[in-house]
Protein backbone atom coordinates (compact mmCIF):
# COMPACT_ATOMS: atom_id res chain seq x y z
CA UNK A 1 0.00 0.00 0.00
CA UNK A 2 2.12 2.86 -1.37
CA UNK A 3 0.87 6.88 -1.40
CA UNK A 4 0.60 7.85 -4.66
CA UNK A 5 1.50 11.49 -5.38
CA UNK A 6 -1.93 13.09 -5.60
CA UNK A 7 -4.53 13.11 -3.20
CA UNK A 8 -6.01 10.19 -1.59
CA UNK A 9 -8.77 8.75 0.61
CA UNK A 10 -8.49 5.70 2.17
CA UNK A 11 -11.96 4.78 2.99
CA UNK A 12 -14.91 2.35 3.57
CA UNK A 13 -18.28 2.84 2.64
CA UNK A 14 -19.95 1.59 5.80
CA UNK A 15 -18.05 4.53 7.89
CA UNK A 16 -20.08 7.94 7.90
CA UNK A 17 -17.08 10.20 7.22
CA UNK A 18 -15.55 7.76 4.99
CA UNK A 19 -18.86 8.64 3.02
CA UNK A 20 -18.22 12.15 3.66
CA UNK A 21 -14.53 12.15 2.82
CA UNK A 22 -15.73 10.81 -0.43
CA UNK A 23 -18.29 12.82 -1.36
CA UNK A 24 -16.07 16.46 -1.21
CA UNK A 25 -13.62 15.36 -3.84
CA UNK A 26 -16.64 14.73 -6.31
CA UNK A 27 -18.54 17.89 -5.36
CA UNK A 28 -15.56 20.33 -6.24
CA UNK A 29 -14.46 17.97 -9.48
CA UNK A 30 -10.81 17.42 -7.55
CA UNK A 31 -9.13 14.49 -8.95
CA UNK A 32 -8.71 11.78 -6.12
CA UNK A 33 -7.86 8.17 -5.83
CA UNK A 34 -10.09 6.09 -3.56
CA UNK A 35 -8.30 2.92 -2.10
CA UNK A 36 -11.14 0.74 -0.27
CA UNK A 37 -9.72 -0.73 3.47
CA UNK A 38 -11.75 -3.78 4.14
CA UNK A 39 -12.98 -4.15 7.97
CA UNK A 40 -13.69 -7.50 7.56
CA UNK A 41 -10.29 -8.90 6.13
CA UNK A 42 -9.04 -6.83 8.78
CA UNK A 43 -6.69 -4.48 6.25
CA UNK A 44 -7.12 -1.36 9.25
CA UNK A 45 -4.77 -3.64 11.00
CA UNK A 46 -2.42 -4.71 8.31
CA UNK A 47 1.03 -3.36 8.42
CA UNK A 48 0.75 -1.93 5.31
CA UNK A 49 -2.00 0.09 6.16
CA UNK A 50 -0.29 1.20 10.01
CA UNK A 51 1.99 2.84 7.97
CA UNK A 52 -0.59 5.41 6.37
CA UNK A 53 -2.64 5.28 9.96
CA UNK A 54 -1.08 4.68 12.63
CA UNK A 55 -3.65 4.21 14.87
CA UNK A 56 -5.74 1.97 12.46
CA UNK A 57 -8.64 3.81 12.36
CA UNK A 58 -10.59 4.66 8.89
CA UNK A 59 -10.46 7.15 6.78
CA UNK A 60 -7.01 8.08 6.26
CA UNK A 61 -6.16 10.98 3.98
CA UNK A 62 -2.19 11.43 1.60
CA UNK A 63 -1.54 13.99 -0.30
CA UNK A 64 2.37 14.11 -1.54
CA UNK A 65 4.05 14.02 1.57
CA UNK A 66 1.49 14.82 4.11
CA UNK A 67 -1.09 12.16 5.99
CA UNK A 68 -4.54 12.88 7.53
CA UNK A 69 -5.81 10.72 10.30
CA UNK A 70 -8.62 12.83 11.35
CA UNK A 71 -11.84 13.15 8.42
CA UNK A 72 -12.63 16.51 10.04
CA UNK A 73 -9.53 17.86 9.23
CA UNK A 74 -9.16 15.96 5.77
CA UNK A 75 -12.32 17.78 4.48
CA UNK A 76 -11.39 21.27 6.57
CA UNK A 77 -7.71 20.47 3.83
CA UNK A 78 -9.37 19.22 1.02
CA UNK A 79 -12.12 22.40 0.47
CA UNK A 80 -8.95 24.69 1.28
CA UNK A 81 -6.47 23.24 -1.04
CA UNK A 82 -8.90 21.95 -3.90
CA UNK A 83 -12.34 24.23 -3.97
CA UNK A 84 -12.32 26.96 -6.46
CA UNK A 85 -15.57 28.18 -5.50
CA UNK A 86 -15.14 28.47 -1.98
CA UNK A 87 -18.31 27.57 -0.83
CA UNK A 88 -17.65 24.45 0.77
CA UNK A 89 -15.41 25.98 3.79
CA UNK A 90 -16.20 29.69 3.72
CA UNK A 91 -13.53 31.85 4.45
CA UNK A 92 -15.97 34.44 5.83
CA UNK A 93 -15.01 34.14 9.34
CA UNK A 94 -18.95 34.52 10.53
CA UNK A 95 -19.79 31.57 8.43
CA UNK A 96 -16.77 29.48 8.85
CA UNK A 97 -17.81 29.76 12.75
CA UNK A 98 -21.21 27.62 11.68
CA UNK A 99 -19.13 24.86 10.17
CA UNK A 100 -16.73 24.53 12.09
CA UNK A 101 -19.01 24.74 15.49
CA UNK A 102 -21.42 21.73 13.66
CA UNK A 103 -17.47 19.56 13.74
CA UNK A 104 -16.76 20.50 16.80
CA UNK A 105 -20.02 19.87 18.27
CA UNK A 106 -21.11 16.07 16.67
CA UNK A 107 -17.83 14.04 17.81
CA UNK A 108 -19.34 14.03 21.02
CA UNK A 109 -23.14 14.59 20.13
CA UNK A 110 -24.47 12.75 16.84
CA UNK A 111 -21.45 10.87 16.16
CA UNK A 112 -20.96 9.53 19.47
CA UNK A 113 -24.75 8.10 19.74
CA UNK A 114 -24.96 7.68 16.18
CA UNK A 115 -22.17 5.31 16.51
CA UNK A 116 -23.06 3.87 19.84
CA UNK A 117 -26.35 3.14 18.48
CA UNK A 118 -25.50 1.65 15.38
CA UNK A 119 -22.24 -0.59 16.56
CA UNK A 120 -23.91 -1.78 19.51
CA UNK A 121 -26.72 -3.03 17.28
CA UNK A 122 -24.78 -4.49 14.06
CA UNK A 123 -21.55 -5.20 14.82
CA UNK A 124 -21.15 -6.07 18.60
CA UNK A 125 -23.37 -8.92 18.41
CA UNK A 126 -21.34 -10.23 15.62
CA UNK A 127 -17.83 -9.68 16.99
CA UNK A 128 -19.11 -10.63 20.44
CA UNK A 129 -21.02 -13.04 19.18
CA UNK A 130 -24.19 -12.10 22.08
CA UNK A 131 -27.49 -10.98 22.02
CA UNK A 132 -27.39 -7.11 21.56
CA UNK A 133 -27.43 -4.93 24.33
CA UNK A 134 -30.63 -3.34 23.99
CA UNK A 135 -30.40 -1.13 26.74
CA UNK A 136 -27.38 0.34 25.94
CA UNK A 137 -28.58 0.75 22.09
CA UNK A 138 -31.98 2.23 23.91
CA UNK A 139 -30.05 4.79 26.05
CA UNK A 140 -28.29 5.80 23.20
CA UNK A 141 -31.74 6.66 20.45
CA UNK A 142 -32.77 8.24 23.07
CA UNK A 143 -29.61 10.69 22.93
CA UNK A 144 -30.22 11.02 19.31
CA UNK A 145 -33.58 12.58 20.29
CA UNK A 146 -31.88 15.30 21.86
CA UNK A 147 -29.14 15.45 18.77
CA UNK A 148 -32.00 15.96 16.43
CA UNK A 149 -33.54 18.52 19.23
CA UNK A 150 -30.60 20.73 19.25
CA UNK A 151 -29.54 20.32 15.97
CA UNK A 152 -32.96 21.69 14.84
CA UNK A 153 -32.78 24.18 17.46
CA UNK A 154 -29.41 26.00 16.92
CA UNK A 155 -27.34 23.78 13.91
CA UNK A 156 -30.17 24.16 10.92
CA UNK A 157 -32.71 26.94 12.55
CA UNK A 158 -34.62 28.28 9.59
CA UNK A 159 -31.55 27.93 7.29
CA UNK A 160 -31.18 25.76 4.40
CA UNK A 161 -28.12 23.59 5.45
CA UNK A 162 -25.56 24.62 8.40
CA UNK A 163 -24.04 27.35 7.00
CA UNK A 164 -26.50 29.18 5.12
CA UNK A 165 -27.20 28.40 1.21
CA UNK A 166 -24.91 25.91 -0.01
CA UNK A 167 -23.80 22.72 1.55
CA UNK A 168 -20.51 22.35 3.02
CA UNK A 169 -17.95 19.98 4.77
CA UNK A 170 -20.54 20.16 8.04
CA UNK A 171 -23.33 19.27 6.35
CA UNK A 172 -21.73 16.44 4.69
CA UNK A 173 -20.63 15.24 7.78
CA UNK A 174 -24.04 15.98 9.09
CA UNK A 175 -25.87 13.84 6.37
CA UNK A 176 -23.82 10.82 6.57
CA UNK A 177 -23.95 10.84 10.30
CA UNK A 178 -27.90 10.64 10.17
CA UNK A 179 -28.08 8.08 7.52
CA UNK A 180 -26.06 5.44 9.46
CA UNK A 181 -28.56 5.06 12.59
CA UNK A 182 -31.50 5.49 9.90
CA UNK A 183 -30.14 2.64 7.92
CA UNK A 184 -31.11 0.42 11.15
CA UNK A 185 -34.30 2.16 11.89
CA UNK A 186 -33.91 5.34 13.79
CA UNK A 187 -36.53 7.68 12.74
CA UNK A 188 -36.05 11.59 13.20
CA UNK A 189 -38.38 14.85 13.06
CA UNK A 190 -39.86 16.16 10.00
CA UNK A 191 -36.93 19.16 9.93
CA UNK A 192 -34.28 16.79 9.92
CA UNK A 193 -36.08 14.41 7.17
CA UNK A 194 -36.19 17.86 5.38
CA UNK A 195 -32.79 18.97 6.17
CA UNK A 196 -31.63 15.47 4.87
CA UNK A 197 -33.76 15.85 1.77
CA UNK A 198 -32.17 19.43 0.85
CA UNK A 199 -28.55 17.86 1.30
CA UNK A 200 -29.50 14.84 -1.12
CA UNK A 201 -30.98 17.05 -3.46
CA UNK A 202 -27.77 19.71 -3.59
CA UNK A 203 -25.68 16.54 -4.03
CA UNK A 204 -27.03 14.45 -6.58
CA UNK A 205 -27.03 10.88 -7.46
CA UNK A 206 -23.63 10.74 -5.48
CA UNK A 207 -25.29 10.61 -2.28
CA UNK A 208 -27.53 7.34 -2.93
CA UNK A 209 -24.81 5.50 -4.41
CA UNK A 210 -22.24 6.28 -1.57
CA UNK A 211 -25.10 5.15 0.82
CA UNK A 212 -25.73 1.76 -1.04
CA UNK A 213 -23.71 -0.27 0.27
CA UNK A 214 -24.50 0.58 3.93
CA UNK A 215 -28.25 0.64 3.68
CA UNK A 216 -27.55 -3.22 1.89
CA UNK A 217 -25.37 -4.46 4.81
CA UNK A 218 -27.46 -3.32 7.14
CA UNK A 219 -30.72 -4.53 5.61
CA UNK A 220 -28.80 -7.42 5.61
CA UNK A 221 -27.68 -7.48 9.32
CA UNK A 222 -30.87 -6.71 10.33
CA UNK A 223 -32.84 -9.74 8.27
CA UNK A 224 -30.36 -12.35 9.56
CA UNK B 1 -25.88 39.67 31.23
CA UNK B 2 -25.94 41.30 27.78
CA UNK B 3 -23.14 40.61 25.06
CA UNK B 4 -20.48 43.23 24.90
CA UNK B 5 -19.41 44.93 21.85
CA UNK B 6 -16.55 43.52 21.75
CA UNK B 7 -14.47 39.79 22.40
CA UNK B 8 -16.28 38.16 25.63
CA UNK B 9 -15.34 34.90 26.83
CA UNK B 10 -18.02 33.27 29.50
CA UNK B 11 -15.16 30.94 31.23
CA UNK B 12 -15.09 29.07 34.88
CA UNK B 13 -11.38 28.36 35.10
CA UNK B 14 -12.14 24.89 36.64
CA UNK B 15 -13.16 23.85 32.50
CA UNK B 16 -9.75 23.24 30.12
CA UNK B 17 -11.31 24.50 27.23
CA UNK B 18 -12.06 27.55 29.26
CA UNK B 19 -8.51 28.37 30.46
CA UNK B 20 -7.28 27.27 26.39
CA UNK B 21 -9.49 30.00 25.77
CA UNK B 22 -8.73 32.79 28.43
CA UNK B 23 -4.66 31.94 27.40
CA UNK B 24 -5.05 33.16 23.73
CA UNK B 25 -6.01 37.03 24.04
CA UNK B 26 -3.44 37.06 26.92
CA UNK B 27 -0.72 35.35 24.19
CA UNK B 28 -1.74 37.36 21.29
CA UNK B 29 -2.51 40.80 23.54
CA UNK B 30 -6.17 41.45 22.05
CA UNK B 31 -8.68 42.94 23.88
CA UNK B 32 -11.38 40.88 25.38
CA UNK B 33 -13.65 40.67 28.57
CA UNK B 34 -14.43 37.87 30.52
CA UNK B 35 -16.95 36.56 32.74
CA UNK B 36 -16.95 34.27 35.26
CA UNK B 37 -19.84 31.49 35.02
CA UNK B 38 -20.39 30.03 38.83
CA UNK B 39 -21.42 26.22 37.84
CA UNK B 40 -21.87 26.14 42.09
CA UNK B 41 -24.29 29.41 41.49
CA UNK B 42 -26.03 27.38 38.79
CA UNK B 43 -25.15 30.42 36.62
CA UNK B 44 -24.55 27.92 33.46
CA UNK B 45 -27.91 26.86 33.43
CA UNK B 46 -29.51 30.85 34.52
CA UNK B 47 -32.12 32.17 31.81
CA UNK B 48 -29.97 34.60 31.00
CA UNK B 49 -26.77 32.45 29.79
CA UNK B 50 -28.72 30.24 28.10
CA UNK B 51 -29.76 33.28 25.74
CA UNK B 52 -26.28 32.81 25.09
CA UNK B 53 -25.35 29.65 25.04
CA UNK B 54 -28.49 27.22 24.83
CA UNK B 55 -27.03 24.08 25.62
CA UNK B 56 -25.65 25.56 29.13
CA UNK B 57 -22.54 24.23 28.79
CA UNK B 58 -19.15 26.39 29.21
CA UNK B 59 -17.21 28.25 27.77
CA UNK B 60 -19.45 30.49 25.39
CA UNK B 61 -17.77 33.45 23.32
CA UNK B 62 -19.10 36.21 21.47
CA UNK B 63 -18.17 39.27 19.25
CA UNK B 64 -20.52 41.69 18.34
CA UNK B 65 -23.25 40.08 16.48
CA UNK B 66 -21.14 36.30 16.60
CA UNK B 67 -21.95 33.40 19.67
CA UNK B 68 -19.48 30.67 19.69
CA UNK B 69 -20.60 28.00 21.87
CA UNK B 70 -17.33 25.68 20.73
CA UNK B 71 -14.09 26.22 22.32
CA UNK B 72 -12.04 25.08 18.99
CA UNK B 73 -14.04 26.93 17.04
CA UNK B 74 -13.58 30.25 19.18
CA UNK B 75 -9.88 29.34 19.34
CA UNK B 76 -9.75 29.37 15.37
CA UNK B 77 -11.72 32.26 15.39
CA UNK B 78 -9.97 34.58 17.85
CA UNK B 79 -6.58 33.43 16.25
CA UNK B 80 -7.91 34.07 12.96
CA UNK B 81 -9.33 37.19 13.65
CA UNK B 82 -6.79 38.68 16.41
CA UNK B 83 -3.75 36.98 16.01
CA UNK B 84 -1.33 39.15 14.03
CA UNK B 85 1.41 36.82 14.32
CA UNK B 86 -0.25 34.18 12.60
CA UNK B 87 1.38 31.67 14.54
CA UNK B 88 -1.22 30.51 16.66
CA UNK B 89 -3.25 29.18 14.09
CA UNK B 90 -0.62 28.84 10.80
CA UNK B 91 -2.45 29.60 7.43
CA UNK B 92 0.05 27.08 6.03
CA UNK B 93 -2.13 24.43 5.14
CA UNK B 94 0.86 21.41 6.18
CA UNK B 95 0.62 22.97 9.88
CA UNK B 96 -2.64 24.12 9.86
CA UNK B 97 -3.35 20.37 9.58
CA UNK B 98 -1.00 19.41 12.09
CA UNK B 99 -3.18 21.67 14.36
CA UNK B 100 -6.56 21.00 13.01
CA UNK B 101 -6.19 16.86 13.56
CA UNK B 102 -5.31 17.28 17.08
CA UNK B 103 -7.82 19.18 17.72
CA UNK B 104 -10.12 16.98 15.95
CA UNK B 105 -8.87 13.95 17.97
CA UNK B 106 -8.44 15.40 21.54
CA UNK B 107 -12.90 15.01 22.21
CA UNK B 108 -12.70 12.02 22.07
CA UNK B 109 -9.66 11.01 23.70
CA UNK B 110 -7.64 13.20 26.16
CA UNK B 111 -11.11 14.80 26.42
CA UNK B 112 -13.21 12.06 26.67
CA UNK B 113 -11.02 10.31 29.38
CA UNK B 114 -9.35 13.23 30.86
CA UNK B 115 -13.10 14.37 32.00
CA UNK B 116 -14.08 10.70 32.78
CA UNK B 117 -11.48 10.92 34.94
CA UNK B 118 -11.95 13.90 36.55
CA UNK B 119 -15.55 13.97 36.81
CA UNK B 120 -15.96 10.46 38.00
CA UNK B 121 -13.35 11.33 40.91
CA UNK B 122 -14.07 15.06 42.06
CA UNK B 123 -17.63 15.88 41.28
CA UNK B 124 -19.94 12.64 40.49
CA UNK B 125 -19.44 11.83 44.64
CA UNK B 126 -20.21 15.30 45.46
CA UNK B 127 -23.14 16.20 43.28
CA UNK B 128 -24.53 11.89 43.53
CA UNK B 129 -23.60 11.82 47.46
CA UNK B 130 -22.01 8.99 46.91
CA UNK B 131 -18.60 7.04 46.84
CA UNK B 132 -16.22 7.57 43.56
CA UNK B 133 -16.64 4.83 41.40
CA UNK B 134 -12.92 3.59 41.22
CA UNK B 135 -13.67 0.94 38.39
CA UNK B 136 -14.44 3.61 36.05
CA UNK B 137 -12.24 5.84 37.42
CA UNK B 138 -9.34 3.09 36.63
CA UNK B 139 -10.89 2.55 33.30
CA UNK B 140 -10.15 6.38 31.72
CA UNK B 141 -6.91 6.15 33.74
CA UNK B 142 -5.73 3.20 31.92
CA UNK B 143 -6.79 4.97 28.50
CA UNK B 144 -5.48 7.93 29.48
CA UNK B 145 -1.66 6.11 29.39
CA UNK B 146 -2.78 5.29 25.42
CA UNK B 147 -3.29 8.81 25.50
CA UNK B 148 -0.29 9.80 26.23
CA UNK B 149 1.67 7.16 24.53
CA UNK B 150 -0.44 8.23 21.00
CA UNK B 151 0.54 11.90 21.91
CA UNK B 152 4.16 11.10 21.90
CA UNK B 153 4.67 8.56 19.30
CA UNK B 154 2.34 10.78 16.53
CA UNK B 155 1.58 14.44 17.85
CA UNK B 156 4.33 15.20 19.98
CA UNK B 157 6.96 13.16 17.66
CA UNK B 158 10.11 14.59 17.77
CA UNK B 159 8.96 18.15 18.28
CA UNK B 160 8.70 20.95 20.64
CA UNK B 161 5.37 21.53 20.24
CA UNK B 162 2.25 20.00 18.07
CA UNK B 163 2.73 21.77 14.91
CA UNK B 164 6.51 22.77 14.71
CA UNK B 165 8.17 25.46 16.85
CA UNK B 166 5.25 28.08 18.16
CA UNK B 167 2.82 26.95 20.24
CA UNK B 168 -0.81 26.76 18.78
CA UNK B 169 -4.01 26.75 19.72
CA UNK B 170 -3.73 23.03 19.34
CA UNK B 171 -1.12 23.23 22.58
CA UNK B 172 -3.04 25.21 24.24
CA UNK B 173 -6.23 22.79 24.45
CA UNK B 174 -3.27 19.46 24.97
CA UNK B 175 -1.95 21.50 27.79
CA UNK B 176 -5.14 22.80 29.71
CA UNK B 177 -6.56 19.44 29.22
CA UNK B 178 -3.27 17.48 30.20
CA UNK B 179 -3.37 19.49 33.16
CA UNK B 180 -7.00 18.92 34.69
CA UNK B 181 -5.87 14.91 35.44
CA UNK B 182 -2.86 15.85 36.80
CA UNK B 183 -4.20 17.87 39.35
CA UNK B 184 -5.89 14.86 40.65
CA UNK B 185 -2.80 12.39 40.77
CA UNK B 186 -2.44 11.50 37.52
CA UNK B 187 1.10 10.83 36.07
CA UNK B 188 2.41 10.77 32.66
CA UNK B 189 5.72 10.02 30.79
CA UNK B 190 8.82 12.34 30.70
CA UNK B 191 8.21 13.23 26.98
CA UNK B 192 4.78 14.61 27.95
CA UNK B 193 6.08 15.97 30.82
CA UNK B 194 8.92 17.96 29.42
CA UNK B 195 6.23 18.76 26.29
CA UNK B 196 4.30 20.20 29.44
CA UNK B 197 7.08 22.54 30.63
CA UNK B 198 7.92 23.57 26.98
CA UNK B 199 4.36 24.51 26.86
CA UNK B 200 4.38 26.43 30.26
CA UNK B 201 7.88 28.28 29.71
CA UNK B 202 6.20 29.53 26.29
CA UNK B 203 3.28 31.12 27.94
CA UNK B 204 4.73 32.36 30.90
CA UNK B 205 3.44 33.20 33.74
CA UNK B 206 -0.43 33.50 32.83
CA UNK B 207 -0.03 29.76 32.33
CA UNK B 208 0.22 28.99 36.54
CA UNK B 209 -2.15 31.52 36.91
CA UNK B 210 -4.96 30.28 34.82
CA UNK B 211 -4.05 26.81 36.68
CA UNK B 212 -4.20 28.18 39.86
CA UNK B 213 -7.86 27.70 40.55
CA UNK B 214 -7.96 24.67 39.14
CA UNK B 215 -5.40 23.03 41.64
CA UNK B 216 -6.59 24.38 44.73
CA UNK B 217 -10.00 23.49 44.39
CA UNK B 218 -9.04 19.55 43.49
CA UNK B 219 -6.35 19.47 46.41
CA UNK B 220 -8.95 20.71 48.48
CA UNK B 221 -11.34 18.09 47.40
CA UNK B 222 -9.20 15.46 47.67
CA UNK B 223 -7.98 15.77 51.12
CA UNK B 224 -11.68 15.96 52.27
Amino acid sequence: MSCSGGLTLYINLLSAPARALTLLPRGIRAPYEEKNISFFKGEHKSEAYLKIHPFGTVPAVTDGDLTILESCTALRYIASKYDTSGKWYPADLASRVRVDEFLDWQHTKLRKHGVGYYFNLIFAPMINKCEPDMTLINSHKEELKKVDADMVRHFIKGRNFIAGEHVTIADLIAACELEQPMCANVTYSQPIMDYLDRVKSHIGPDYDQVHQKVRGFTKSMLNK
